[in-house]
């Protein structure tokens, strides 16, 4: 069969038509199950379907663009549901580079490739929850019950397409494995001058709630010594945990304290009380675990010291997902193609549809630069030359993996 | 003239009476120009005028109790108003004490002694708004247009007042000193189980608000080398900060992070900003400003370490007050009598209207403990034997400074 022969500028300006629906300023406002999500997935089944591909709604609204026959394909995608305020390229970039690759393919006759766009990737009901419930993972009487911010469920909520759905989900059989395409979201590819990312693990989270009391007191009359600062207490654990992990962790790790609730929180008293959250990612489940022992022990010592009481959560958690051996290296080798020493091979340090598509077969992953590292933000880019480039290591790896 | 014999029962009735006033279980809801507050002024009054002494109302609520004639005389006392939710002893046991050794002195004709409860030291309309206006730091007119929380201005409140005041201050000419008692609101004496605090000095109070600014981020995809997260560097603040002042501060300095807000606090963003107080406190004004030059220069080298900006209100402050030290050493040779063993000099690391009393006259202060040092709560307590010692410290040495 001849290669995938991507048609750039039809790429762009397929980009540029799915951008219109929500647009806000440079950014969109696309949540799943929205007026302008619907459309926009209502135009992108018109146009599977004008690419010779059989457009499907499944019951909670994935859409599927099948090629012709029953014949096993690679199936490639991401999602076109947006933060509530979000950027033009998050989830939308590899749809419509999956769109590309699909009728492209079809056009030349070469391998044949299925296309997606999960739905509601952006967890207005719970994390990725379309590519949840499509894999297994998710059963749809659970997802029913789930509900957004405004107290919406699911079950009303995907009821507003029901009359774009079919009643059965889409066989994973037929699909030989899952090429996902996606910006960054980071700054290591912009940062490096690089145009490629070959991801070769989907980072695991976990995440862990901690609060440490002490005694609220007046901040005039309670000398140092009688102190039991919360707070203090906190400022001491952080700093032994960043000495700590320098042992364990590697440049892609991560950790961060985003939430902290100090009691009573006033100038003139003395915190009697500090809520936090502690959050770490990394692309091995082992490490993961060994970063889990060194924060409670860290915790219990410090508490211990300073005379405070400690409390946590059980740590919620994702596992983290290795992409498939024979997949990246499809894509490693397109990319050593066609962004010779402008490519690298790279853990992703956020979440993606393909973590759940894991568990039904191969799966994989494409990175293109974030502009600044910019993402779930209107001001979110990336350039054209990149966009193109992404697409076309898609073709390639397609190509090749059916070769 | 005889020393003053004070009659601890009566103290201690007295105490129990002025209590009556806006109790709420074991506590006290009695704020500045309240109803109980009215009311136990009128009460205090009362009892001024059944000693002998002259209850007179300033135009801010202010009341003094003032020996007959107009030959000099000792001033002692604190303030009636309460927390919005207090303990029972805050303030009132100085007023109580000094009526008591005035009315004492009276009976057996000692040297003369005035009493006085300053209006509003809790600062519902702003720090110790009575004794401020009464020694001259801050005008009428000025406090006039000074608003309580709810928007209720001063001026409105001193005029439910206005029926009982005469239209002059009470000049200071006449008092010779100022001898202010009060509880610790602290667990110095009470840990050491020790009777009488001779204060040294009350300290001065530096505050300043900080604000640490980075770049907010997404907390998978952005590596920690390329983080500029404004809260890890409060933590290297607070932590530099610690040692640093090892070496400039005495057993009795304190400071405080007491407020602290992260942006946007989100378990999954690494914080783009980070605003927070530091509050230190000193009976040492010139070891206040060499904590001044640490903390900015700290904030200033940690922010360029870690690639943050940082922005500062200049501080606000009160200075110290050191005491006068002859009242001081008439005290401190009272408590050598009265408690042997049982007291220690100290400083007073919350404000009392002593503080600006010193702007007219010298001033010093007696402290009795405060059971496990808790204050502005309904549980503050004090031992019966402790309350009757602090007065009687406080008659001798009015005896012995009159002599």
């Amino acid at each position: 069969m001849p290669p995938i022969a991507i048609n750039p500028e039809r790429l762009i300006q397929d980009l540029h038509e799915l951008r219109r629906f929500g647009t806000s300023g440079n950014g969109v406002i696309r949540p799943a199950y929205s007026d302008a999500d619907i459309a926009a997935r209502e135009w992108l089944a018109a146009r599977m379907a004008q690419a010779g591909l059989t457009a499907v709604f499944d019951p909670v609204g994935n859409l599927f663009g099948l090629p012709p026959g029953d014949g096993k394909c690679l199936l490639s995608g991401s999602h076109s549901d947006s933060q509530p305020e979000g950027g033009w390229l998050d989830g939308a970039y590899g749809v419509i580079a999956a769109l590309e690759v699909a009728r492209a393919s079809l056009e030349a006759g070469g391998p044949p490739v299925a296309a997606v766009s999960f739905q509601d990737e952006e967890g207005r009901f719970g994390p990725l929850t379309g590519s949840r419930i499509w894999s297994g993972a998710l059963s749809l009487a659970e997802a029913d019950s789930l509900s957004d911010l405004s107290g919406l469920s699911f079950a009303e909520a995907r009821r507003s397409m029901a009359a774009l759905s079919q009643p059965d989900f889409v066989s994973a059989d037929r699909f030989t494995g899952f090429i996902e395409a996606h910006i960054e979201q980071g700054p290591v590819l912009d940062s490096h001058n690089e145009a490629i990312g070959v991801v070769e693990s989907i980072v695991g989270i976990r995440s862990e709630l901690f609060r440490f009391s002490g005694q609220q007191n007046h901040a005039g009359t309670t000398p140092m010594a009688l102190r039991r600062d919360a707070f203090q207490g906190l400022i001491r654990f952080a700093d032994t945990l960043n000495a700590r992990f320098a042992d364990v962790v590697t440049p892609a790790t991560v950790w961060t304290i985003g939430h902290v609730s100090v009691h009573p929180n006033a100038e003139s008293i003395v915190p009697g009380r500090v809520d936090f959250t502690v959050q770490w990612r990394d692309g091995d489940d082992a490490r993961l675990d060994r970063m889990a022992d060194i924060i409670h022990a860290t915790a219990e010592e410090v508490a211990q010291e300073t005379d405070l009481e400690v409390e946590r959560s059980n740590y919620s958690g994702i596992g983290a997902t290795t992409m498939d051996e024979r997949l990246r290296a499809g894509i490693a080798s397109a990319a050593r193609d066609l962004a010779p020493e402008k490519w690298r091979q790279m853990p992703s340090g956020a979440l993606h549809d393909a973590a759940n598509v894991s568990r039904l077969m191969p799966v994989a992953m494409i990175f293109v630069p974030s502009i600044g590292g910019v993402s779930h933000d209107f001001a979110e880019d990336t350039a054209e030359a990149h966009l193109v480039l992404g697409a076309e290591v898609l073709a390639a790896s397609a190509s090749a993996l059916a070769g």
